[in-house]
Order: C-alpha cells, then sequence, then structure tokens
C-alpha cells in the first residue's frame, strides 16, 4: 500500500513498491506569503507537472544530476528517494521581490555577479534567511555538500537563463531544492517551475510566474501554459 | 568651530580643527530593540569611553590598525577621521540573543568554528541581515574590503577572547564597524565595549554586558564598572 510520506504546499509524495523510488503528485494548489494566501488554482498541478519534467529531463541531457525518474501521469511522477538538505538555494540574476524590499532597491537591476542565497526551510521560524557560517555552525549541512549545491545551481543558472532566453523570456530568479541519495551524493530534487522562479518577458516585461498570484495580476494557468506552450515550441527546435 | 558631524544612539562624532581628525563624545544614553527602547543612563558614557579606549590600546599594542588616536577626557577620544562602510561585522563564539530566535535553538551552545555575520547599516531598512554575495552585488563593499575586515575581526576575536578569559568572562559575542581612511586603507573604527559585545561570567553565567538593559536585569553602570575593574586590573598585571 502506497503511504502518503510528505505534503508540502503543492505536492504530495507517496511510497512505492520502490523503497527507493517515490510517486510525486503535483496538487492544483497556490500558496504565496509562507501560506497566508492559498488558493486551488485548477489546472496547475498538470502544467507544473509537465514544465518541471521537460526542464529536469534538459537538465539531465546537459549532465545534471537530478532525482528526477519520468512522468507517469498528467499529475504524477517517479522520483529516487532522496533526504532533503533544509535549505532553500536563491540565485537571482535581476533584482525583484523580497530582494528589492528587504534593501531598499528597484526591481529590475541586472547583476553583474548573480547573487546567491540560502533560506533555512523551517516552517515554524518561517524559512529564516541563513548564511554559510550559520548553516555550517548550525550542522544544517557540511562545507563539501554546499559547495557541491552552488555548483549545480551555478550550471543551472547558465543553462536555463540561455534556454529562457531562446523563448523570449528572462530568468529573474530561481529557487532550487537539493537531496542526498541513499549513497550520500547530493542531487538536485524538487522542481522546477513558474512557482520557483521568476520569469518576465523580454518584450513587455509582463510577469509570467507565481507573481500573477502574489500580486493577482491576472489567470495563473494560462499564464503557466504558456511558458509550456514555449518550453515545448524551443525543444522541439532544438531537437529537430 | 567645532561641527556636529553625526550623532548615533550612544556617540556623538564632532568636526575639529584638523580635517583628518574627528572628536567623540560618549552620551549617557541606551538604546535596545533598534531604537524602540530608549533611557538616560547616568555614568555610561564615562565608563565605555574609558573600556573601549583601553581595548582599542591593547589591540593596536598587538598590532590591529584602528581609528584611535587617544582619550582626551573622561567623556571623549580623538579619532582619525573615516568613511564608514555600512557593515555591522557580528562574530558569534557563542548561540545568544538574536541568533538563539531566530533559528530557534538554546543560549549557550559553544561553536565549534565562530558564526560570521553582516548586517546592512540602515535605519530606513532596519539594519537587514545581508550575506557576502548580496553585499557585493549592491556595491556597499569591495571583495578586498570585506576580507580585510574579517580578517582583522578574525584578529580581534583571538585576542580578546584570551583577554576576557584572563578577566573571568567569556566573550559570547560581538559587533565591529570599519572606516576606510582617505588613503582608503580599512581600519577598525567605532568602539568596543559592553554595549556592542556579550560577556558572560565564567563562573556564575551572569550577564555583563548591555543584556542587562536589554532584558531588564539590574543596574547598567556597576555592571559595566565592574568589566572596566576587571580590565584594568589584568592590563596592570599583563604591564608589570
Amino acid at each position: 500500500m502506497a503511504k502518503l510520506i510528505y505534503e508540502g504546499k503543492a505536492k504530495q509524495m507517496w511510497s512505492t513498491d520502490d523503497p527507493e523510488v517515490l510517486r510525486v503528485v503535483y496538487m492544483d494548489q497556490a500558496t504565496a506569503l509562507n501560506g497566508k494566501k492559498k488558493d486551488q488554482i485548477n489546472g496547475k498541478g498538470i502544467v507544473n507537472n509537465e514544465i518541471s519534467s521537460l526542464i529536469f529531463q534538459y537538465l539531465m541531457k546537459k549532465g545534471i544530476e537530478t532525482h528526477f525518474i519520468k512522468k507517469l501521469s498528467e499529475t504524477e511522477e517517479l522520483v529516487k528517494k532522496v533526504e532533503i538538505v533544509p535549505l532553500e538555494m536563491v540565485t537571482r540574476n535581476v533584482s525583484a521581490g523580497h530582494f528589492a524590499t528587504r534593501f531598499g532597491v528597484e526591481e529590475g537591476i541586472c547583476f553583474e555577479k548573480p547573487v546567491e542565497e540560502t533560506y533555512y526551510k523551517s516552517d515554524e521560524l518561517d524559512d529564516p534567511f541563513i548564511n554559510e557560517s550559520q548553516s555550517l555552525a548550525l550542522k544544517i549541512v557540511k562545507k563539501e555538500e554546499l559547495d557541491a549545491m552552488w555548483d549545480i545551481s551555478r550550471r543551472v543558472n547558465e543553462i536555463l537563463t540561455a534556454l529562457f532566453d531562446r523563448m523570449g523570456l528572462i530568468l529573474v530568479d530561481f529557487k532550487l531544492e537539493f537531496g542526498r541519495l541513499s549513497n550520500g551524493r547530493i542531487v538536485l530534487a524538487d522542481e522546477f517551475s513558474p512557482d520557483n522562479c521568476r520569469l518576465w518577458d523580454k518584450q513587455t516585461r509582463a510577469h509570467m510566474d507565481k507573481d500573477v498570484y502574489r500580486r493577482d495580476l491576472g489567470d495563473l494557468t494560462s499564464v503557466y501554459e504558456e511558458v509550456l506552450r514555449r518550453l515545448k515550441n524551443e525543444l522541439s527546435k532544438e531537437e529537430a
């Protein structure tokens, strides 16, 4: 019998017959403001599962190790079981959102070198911003693991900035999560979708990500579907 | 005519006849919670000026470059004019205060390696916690300057942890500020007193610092005077 291992804000993780494999279910739910805003968004689970599956497969083709095994159905995928490192790894190419308000700068500043931030995943503590020295002192992560996570994040940033650019989108910022396989190896985990990145249209600067929900700018699913349409179009060109 | 250049929470900076020299006046004022709590504390200016002058002279004897020139009177000192780098550099040997609440851990954990944090000095933004990558992206500081500041902070930590230990005190954590001389060289600035460090009595674990004020634990000036008494006693032994 499949058991519910974990229920997050937009996904469930279920056990499978293989102890090293989990089944992920993408749900039609959106949250913002650390869960204070929460809504049912029809069709979001399907489109996020499809975007994330395509992105993870693309990254793997480029040599990035991930937890992804395969897409199972419209809302489900199979992934390798990992122990999630409780750090959100944020990379920012352009100032936006929390960064802009925290430091009193406008949105849209392009950084010469990407800004890198970590947040400690803890619902009770409200996911506090944490630095490397603190993470190591609290024994949340080992130095070699953190270095591996940033190394992968930087490669993901290069690969996806170029991909989204060809889709007419600016990759403003994104959040990655990592896990330890049973042999201790660090791999990219969680998902990559407009839920955990910011994408701006290169021409119009329109928001093509969860800010549409956070800032009540329109219909979220149709925006995500436009990202998916451009992604499929670009990937089919690259395969041809 | 001397002009008031800057008025902080517990100090004033005045111009002098020499454009490269400022006069600092220590005031009898204590603040906490970013200025939300504020009180007149008789005698605090005198004792902080004396403690900080002795500590800066001790650090300079140990090879640390600072802005300090000399103690001028009970509440005044002369310092070299510097452009203050708007970062508070915090070093923690033991968990306490903000660190403990932020990360949900108890006070009193001794770190294997000191925790290092920076805060962006900005009243409007409430002095936000900031990491290296953000400080560089916002051009608050250059990488070489930040490295120089941490190098000095680490040497100060070694020197003062040993000094306070001989005074029967644990140097729990401290905050340093740095400035650029007119030639661009980074030197230690501001002050070193129980206002910007935590000191616990080794035997009783009593607070011998501004937490006495923050947490309403008793008479602040008499606690600071005890720190000064032990400091003078230790320094006179070392000179003998």
